[in-house]
């Protein structure tokens, strides 16, 4: 075995697979959010984010920057141990309190991060119960995948949405034995939403536990950010709500929140929560800031509502390949992975716009596109600016226009091989 | 199924085994580290942290909490984003350009914490690897028997620190086949500290690739804080180097640190790394200045050393039951679980002293014991307040003190059921 030339080879093949990614080195300015200096070697210059997911813009909120600077002066800058040896810090205890209020549960637990709370949660609830039949979307974020993988339980993947599908498994499975349905409530590449309600009642109907993420909806939607859940009155009948405090309410970790049971069995059990230093006080103080804040201002979504939907309009009728979504998310098909990045790289260099080119495995092959996330902060000349670069690069690359007489865009066609690990990254 | 009876009972049996935890609500004061305020319910009042994993008291030097408030004041709270889409913020590339420059090597990897690091690392190693035979010390912590477990590889557990039954493994594999022996540097509930050397010669004598777990020693051991591998000028003859910013670094996250290809490689392919959002740029700042300062003084390592061997040869005059120990870390043994718990809670309530039971399955039944880890602020006055306390609940309790005519106490007896997830929860 000849390990350098091993890993040589296995960077080699993403390279000729047009898979190998280069991240790019962006400082972004509070204050002046979505704007960041891109650094390439020592050139530096201005460009607009267009793809954070920093939704909100609430990662440069003075009440949220100013929780995090005030208590690292009183608290220090980390934890200090894990949550049982010293690292149970009073900020975290009061972000576990604020959480469990904004979804109507009993009692919420945060993770390092919305990856590991997904992992960490899945995996030790699928094991805990005897003999329990995991039911996961098949779009489901790689985080859930690892947490069934990691169960050990038996799991049936059903097709992305598809009740129909749900029912007979559920059916086949019988009453009695355990079941966890896993989902999520905004699927990030499509920007598509679940059909909540009914995955709730079939829930009901044949007696199985619900884990929902909810990662790209909490601070989004319902009227205090409580997530699609909180819009359309369903709390407090999904088992378990996952989200994330890196998203909308733009710091850094993730949660659960349930029973006072269910959360504690975690607490207690899962290696992925007990064996890790907690949440420095500074960031849990500041996500807790960022989450009141949001429940009582409904500015933010409305803002961000607005601009995502003017965004759409706009590439639309400038006859952009925009794809169908529900929500803030607004896809733009490429359809070819080697023009996708392409048109990432000009619209950099060319338009000082950063927008990351997504493609398999992210999407299914022939559904690449620029996933672009319109934020409170991006006016309407930033817009013009988008579609006009847009279009440049769409005519220079040769990409297809959306044709007048074609119909509306749909979703991605959902081909996917199952269980690939996808979204997000 | 009945779900909600089902996790009651789960968390009945933990308070049945007496393994139920409690968090006690912690809030350390920078600048007057280590007291804490410890609240219980509305009553709060000041306490000594005596179990801390902030080793150095580095979470409240002045350096890093400057550098990780000015660093909110710019780019605010968190990175908006995974490494891929838009969370590659410059603060993040200087901290791993400093790890690799750290630990000698290529190229540096950060992760949201230690455990994520080894997870997804020796996971990703070892199943990228065709064929791979891991070989894995029976103490590792959780997070790497985590990613063991996850790489799908076959595993062989080697007794603690047994290199020749790690070399009768070795030889059994054969060169051809491809191996990697994962181990730590520092054990953290013994103390006590692997042959790396010995480890080092036989992986290249059987071609085998090497992890190491640094997590208790960076920042701690070595001129400029690269750990017992730098100690041991032993870094560049081990492929891949782990370790935390969450301990003596004082503050969160995890990295590797490896050759370009290896590191590239991880990046590459890693879930865990990939679909999950980047560590806050103040976070960033706050580890890199962390880091640096920690490269050029050895002021708190000479200090952290002076008052652990201090703590030590203080308890055990007063013939208190220290374990042998190698490093920074005071184990006292108390040898039963329900004595470990009372003697936790009478140091908290009479003594204002705070220090965790550690009891199964973190160590091995009969070596319940109470983990001090003593830091340069904790003054010699402090030393001896903890002593007259340890030795009043010793009596009270009737914990057997060491007797003049015992020999000195050993580490555990290491006979731990394998593979049990344990150390540092
Ligand atoms: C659906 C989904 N769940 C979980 C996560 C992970 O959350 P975090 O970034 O907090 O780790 C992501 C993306 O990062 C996601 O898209
Ligand atoms: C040996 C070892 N490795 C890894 C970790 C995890 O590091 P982190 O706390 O940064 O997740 C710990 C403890 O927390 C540990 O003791």
């Amino acid at each position: 075995m000849n390990y350098s030339a091993f890993f040589d080879q296995a960077i080699g093949q993403l390279h000729a697979e047009r898979r190998y990614r280069v991240f790019a080195d962006l400082e972004r300015r509070a204050g002046s959010f979505p704007t960041a200096t891109f650094r390439n070697g020592t050139a530096s210059r201005d460009i607009t984010v267009w793809c954070s997911n920093d939704y909100l813009g609430m990662g440069q909120h003075t009440k949220v920057v100013r929780a995090m600077q005030e208590t690292a002066e009183r608290l220090g800058a980390g934890a200090g141990g894990t949550r049982n040896i010293s690292g149970t810090n009073h900020p975290l205890v009061e972000l576990e309190t604020e959480l469990a209020d904004l979804h109507g549960k009993e009692a919420a637990l945060v993770f390092t991060s919305g990856f590991v709370s997904n992992e960490a949660s899945i995996s030790t609830i699928a094991r805990l119960l005897p003999n329990c039949l995991v039911l996961s979307d098949e779009l489901n974020h790689a985080s859930m995948i690892e947490g069934v993988r990691r169960s050990g339980a038996e799991k049936k993947i059903f097709r992305h949405n598809d009740v129909a599908h749900l029912e007979s498994l559920l059916k086949a499975a019988g009453p009695e034995r355990a079941k966890l349905i896993v989902f999520e409530s905004v699927y990030s590449m499509d920007g598509d939403v679940a059909p909540i309600l009914e995955i709730v009642e079939l829930a009901e109907r044949y007696n199985a536990m619900t884990y929902i993420d909810e990662v790209h909806a909490v601070g989004m939607y319902g009227n205090r950010g409580g997530g699609i859940t909180e819009r359309e009155g369903l709390a407090h009948r999904i088992d378990v709500i996952e989200g994330t405090l890196a998203k909308a309410f733009g710091t850094l970790g993730g949660y659960i929140t349930g029973s006072a049971a269910v959360i504690d069995a975690v607490r207690s059990y899962a290696p992925g929560f007990i064996f890790t230093t907690a949440l420095p006080p500074a960031i849990a103080a500041a996500a807790t800031a960022s989450i009141r804040h949001l429940k009582a201002s409904s500015a933010e979504r409305e803002g961000q509502a607005r601009q995502a939907n003017r965004t759409k309009t706009v590439l639309r009728d400038a006859r952009l390949p925009v794809m169908a979504s529900d929500t803030h998310i607004v896809p733009v098909l490429v359809g070819d992975p080697e023009l996708c990045k392409q048109a990432s790289d000009r619209l950099l260099e060319k338009h000082g716009i950063y927008i990351q080119p997504i493609n398999y495995p992210t999407v299914p092959r022939g559904t690449e596109r620029l996933r672009i996330t319109p934020t409170p902060l991006h006016s309407d000349g930033l817009i013009e600016n988008l579609r006009d670069a847009l279009v440049e690069t769409w005519t220079a690359l040769g990409i297809p226009f959306h044709a007048d007489n074609q119909p509306a865009l749909p979703q991605s066609d959902r081909v996917v091989p199952l269980m690939v690990s996808k979204a997000g990254g």
